[in-house]
């Protein structure tokens, strides 16, 4: 017993190794997304691939592998929830696949990533497609070779989808994605079909300083800690973990449009306290993580827009709200406000989007992967496919590139599929798992009302965020709602929602 | 020689590696200085270890040595002056060096750094230096059991000294630094005699978005490229390279005094456009870097004060100054405003002292370091003899630790010894410079005054900046002007110049 005592402990620390290394990962593409100059962008990429290379030696080290062998039948002898048995078998799963993916690739793949970056960039600021298409031929290329590296897959893109959401394939997600968009195209063309809200509140000017105070004030109330995080300016918001106790959030302000950043700072919020929800002593082990992007997901999502949307929520902080900005909204009642951040559009931008449309476009996106990924779409062809689909979901058609398929910076980090799917499942999962929330402590709607999140938030830290990768999504799922991921919630939520605010039947 | 070109090339490949690995370090040491969140200390701390752990590792790899060793007579038959040549004398001379050093010292000394930075913070808030000197006295260990890898050392600062200054010895700079304050006790006692100056212009409200405003605006008309470089907020303001192509300088804003944030941000760019003067192929090379802590300061301080508060200077941006500080500034006349910024004071605070008084600070900083390395001093006796040596040499005594030895970062920033001397010789040097500069371009002031710096800049860069690390500080210094290091030019010129202001016979 001592031996393997001494064995778990070497083992961690080697994690804890590979845990720093990343770390610095995310430190270094913080840095890129907010501060680098624009010179820096090459030798940053080297000082990622070098870091890449590194940390897949570690990951891939013989030693580390026959540690992992010596303490399997240990950890088999022990409780399936243990952290020590739960934590053998996720670095098992983990070592197995990270063998496959040779150095070569690895490196290949870190020098591209920050490349059509830059290429991303630049095609933007000449709104053309064409600009980047090479990198995100590449791109397509890259993610093939490392489909091929798990043979026996039933489709291409489930290696790529395993890389975020764990366990989910792709037919099963067509499935559920094609349920819910045959309930979400009548829902938004019962919605369009009226104009019964208006959004023009919200496109007044907005000072760009006020914007972000008001942001810091909200999340803080929500309960971001100031001491572990913090907020910074970029061009795509994201949030990103560097150590347990350094999570770090970025928004873009428009300064005539109120609601990009102040709901894209508590989608992010909503990352970061799943991050910052993680049992203390995980930091520094695996564990240190959310489960899948769809469960991180699901909460940006739920203190987006189940809560931050919610007119209860804003009910507290909307006279706030009017004292920063008290010549924009002195004049517009507290109702005209909540109908204007729940105003429904058909509109080409995803991060934009309303609840009700934005599924169709994390939808159609997904089905461009697995397009690409059949070898049925050609990169090419996809500014016409994404004009195409977006004119037969949405009913509209972008104008040019940038309102189309330039705007999302997934494509462009160096692999195509998986990227996606996790925001519906997201969604998806944020109103089940706010539903069980309720049905444990009735009491939260009007905890909102009085700015205060605390039962909530203590319900989610307790039943999900805790435990950060320690159980999968499945497991996590069934643990806190009792059942298995399931849409009725969520439509449920939305038809509730929109149907009162559109007077719907 | 095939052979050797391979070796050459797989050389520079290895130094590559550890050069981009420094620039990560940098980063996450820039990241520490300026948007670290408090809470992120301690994990920051284990990066930076085992980042300086996987670094030392490299520098030390018996496979560099065997290379290194290949190439020493393959260098020696090629001109001294060839890069190649100048390469492998630098590299051979810093591996003997590192080989000296094991690691275990070095991540004991890198979880030091952070630990001792974050003390120092606690220390300042409380205005109490007993908070950090158990600190001070492991800095000075560390710096003892340092300079003991190296024995056979004149005095134990030597290897310290050889850190920032190669080549230069304790006993040489006490020997400069004697003749340089007898100089200038008496002409700060002359000088101070009087009260011909004013700063009160300077002490009013200056809103701090202006002033970086203004500053920037000056450090692009010095030549500081925006997209090579930026500008963010810290306490104690430094220059950082991250990369060749990715220089960051930082400041403090006063709102209440003018000069500080302007003068430190003028300074910082001088250590910028060092750097980013050299030639651009070495970066990525050992050579990337400035060739010692003396000639880095000689930049910083050359822009700062021989260039940045001259007269001629300011008759180009002082209309400019104007215009951004109308209510504060239009009553005050050129004359009055040079001799604000040009006002010697006896002050207890090193980075807000004069020209004249600045060396004091320094002298006494270089004193009390050798003190402490001989065992003449105790770390808990630090604070009285500062205020004891302030007294005497400056005549005024500290208020508080603050004002005294918890104003400087140098002291809590790992080791004791070799951190003070450069700024003196840099003092020194920048007149030397400036005055070889004159001496092949008496156009430069008359440029100046028009606020074209291009001469002077180009001057630099041929004679200096290019060379980073190629050459040794005394071979720098021999080239550019001639002679080797001497006080005349610098007395020369502090006489000259605060003659004239207080009007000295």
């Amino acid at each position: 017993m001592i031996l393997l005592d001494q064995k778990y402990q070497e083992l961690k620390n080697r994690l804890r190794e590979i845990y720093d290394l990343q770390s610095v990962m995310s430190m270094l593409s913080w840095d890129q997304n907010t501060y680098l100059p624009q010179a820096g962008f090459k030798s940053r990429s080297n000082q990622l691939a070098l870091l890449g290379k590194i940390i897949h030696e570690k990951e891939t080290d013989p030693a580390l592998g026959q540690l992992i062998e010596d303490l399997v039948p240990w950890a088999d002898k022990l409780s399936y929830d243990s952290d020590e048995a739960s934590l053998i078998r996720l670095v098992h799963r983990e070592y197995q696949k990270a063998i496959r993916v040779p150095p070569s690739f690895i490196s290949q793949f870190h020098e591209h990533i920050a490349q059509t970056y830059e290429a991303w960039a630049r095609a933007r600021e000449e709104n053309d497609f064409t600009k980047v298409a090479p990198y995100v031929e590449k791109s397509l290329e890259l993610s093939r070779t490392y489909a091929n590296y798990f043979p026996g897959y039933e489709h291409i893109a489930d290696p790529l989808i395993n890389e975020s959401d764990y366990g989910m394939k792709a037919h099963q997600i067509r499935q559920i994605f094609g349920e819910l968009r045959d309930q979400l195209v009548p829902l938004v063309d019962q919605i369009t079909s009226q104009s019964l809200t208006d959004s023009s509140p919200l496109l007044q000017h907005y000072p760009k300083e006020q914007q972000l105070a008001f942001s810091q004030y909200v999340i803080k109330k929500l309960g971001l800690s100031p001491q572990r995080s913090r907020l910074d300016l970029t061009i795509h918001p994201f949030m990103i973990r560097i150590s347990g106790d350094d999570i770090r959030i970025t928004t873009q302000v428009k300064e005539d449009d109120l609601s990009f950043c102040l709901f894209s700072v508590i989608h992010e919020a909503g990352h970061a306290l799943y991050e910052l929800g993680i049992h203390p002593p995980y930091d520094g082990t695996p564990f240190y993580d959310g489960t899948s992007s769809g469960v991180h997901e699901s909460q940006s999502r739920l203190w987006e827009n189940v809560i931050g949307r919610s007119r209860g929520f804003w009910e507290h902080f909307y006279p706030r709200l009017q004292q920063y900005f008290p010549s924009q909204l002195n004049h517009v009642s507290l109702e005209q406000f909540y109908l204007a951040i729940n105003h429904v559009e058909r509109s080409p931008i995803r991060i934009e989007a309303d609840e009700v449309t934005y599924n169709l476009h994390v939808i159609i996106r997904f089905d461009l992967e697995l397009a690409l990924l059949e070898g049925k779409l050609e990169v090419k062809d996809l500014p016409e496919a994404w004009r195409y689909r977006y004119q037969s979901d949405l009913g509209i058609t972008p104008s040019c590139d940038l309102e189309g398929v330039l705007q999302d910076v997934h494509w462009y980090s160096g692999m195509i599929g998986g990227a996606f799917q996790g925001y519906t499942i997201g969604n998806i999962l944020s109103a089940q798992f706010y539903e069980s929330a309720l049905k444990a402590h009735s009491e939260i709607p009007n905890q909102i009302k009085q700015g205060n999140f605390e039962t909530l938030h203590n319900w989610l830290v307790d039943h999900i965020y805790r435990y950060g990768s320690k159980y999968t999504a499945e497991e996590i799922i069934l643990k806190a709602t009792g059942s298995s991921l399931t849409i009725q919630p969520y439509l449920y939520y939305l038809r509730k929602k929109f149907g009162e605010i559109y007077s719907l039947n």
